[in-house]
């Protein structure tokens, strides 16, 4: 049994849904593992993960109306000296995931036909993100 | 240090809620495993995974109704084409799980004495769910 | 490769958030890997895994509040019989973790600068929690 490691580093022009499924599935083919289990890390508060569906962008719409009304701006929150984009933020990065874990089954990951995994950035500001990895398996 | 991976089938009847930690079990003991790591991961974007007590069924009872609330249908999506019942299963899933990771310890899965493991069907019709496993120890 | 596997116990004080992330680095530190990955799962469904800011506390502090807003008490559950506070409890476990885990790089937790790990109590009363946790690397 093998592992790996590495830092991912995608930079996001502000709120909205980032996919890397593919950088993702380059890692995982690059360590050559017929089984494995990889696990997606956000170094973040203010950004999370989720998978969701990657064929009709309007889930993509819907689903950021939906947490606009789950973590209103300005709805009177006591840490407001980051912005009013940035207890929102922490909330959204709450309700959702902070790290992913997918088992590698004949060579590529375990994902579902309409899977992707998307990045979520929460601050309406472009930001650097932080995406730890690991890989092991053999 | 041995791995081992599996997809599991499972029919769903509709929306609910449907346990199968009897089956995880199963397979973590056929592992012979005395520590080591079960991954468990749904691969749909309409269904996930939920942990919660499967004492009392009134516990399932009002989280349906919570998800009701939280994802309500016919609340004017963008994305309809699929039903009025799709839009709604996304946010269930987003709000709640894709992937659980249970230690074993002593040879059996760490799971508290009321915790049950659930796929969580979001559609109203019946559904063929697939979930991957991977476990992984020694 | 190698793992380790172990219980940590935890008293709470009541609802809210109690950060163990300096417990998970002693941990982490004692099993001398240099890569690895480490799972923490809470063996409750009244209490869960929460990673957030740990710089101000005024976050964890609005956190509540909108907790207490997405799973309010007395909504008219039909599971009443443990206390006012217990399908609250059962809700806020739903819509947060139960299990996370981290990479280790370099020797250490790859947490962001400002990410601390909390055991997020939902009962109003003080509680002794079980969190198991998982090991791997080398």
């Amino acid at each position: 049994m093998r592992q790996s490691t590495r830092i991912l580093r995608i930079e996001t022009g502000g709120r909205g849904f980032y996919e890397f499924t593919a950088a993702l599935a380059d890692f995982v083919r690059g360590q050559r593992m017929s089984e494995g289990l990889l696990t997606v890390f956000c170094r973040h508060t203010s950004a999370s993960l989720l998978i969701q569906e990657n064929a009709d962008p309007s889930v993509l719409q819907d689903l950021e109306a939906v947490f606009a009304r789950l973590a209103p701006e300005g709805a009177g929150y006591a840490h407001d000296t980051e912005g009013p984009d940035d207890m929102p933020a922490h909330i959204r990065a709450a309700l959702t995931q902070v790290q992913l874990s997918i088992p590698i089954i004949g060579g590529s990951l375990a994902l579902g036909t309409w899977q992707g995994v998307y990045l979520f950035e929460h601050r309406r500001r472009p930001h650097r993100r932080e995406i730890a990895l690991h890989v092991m398996g053999e």
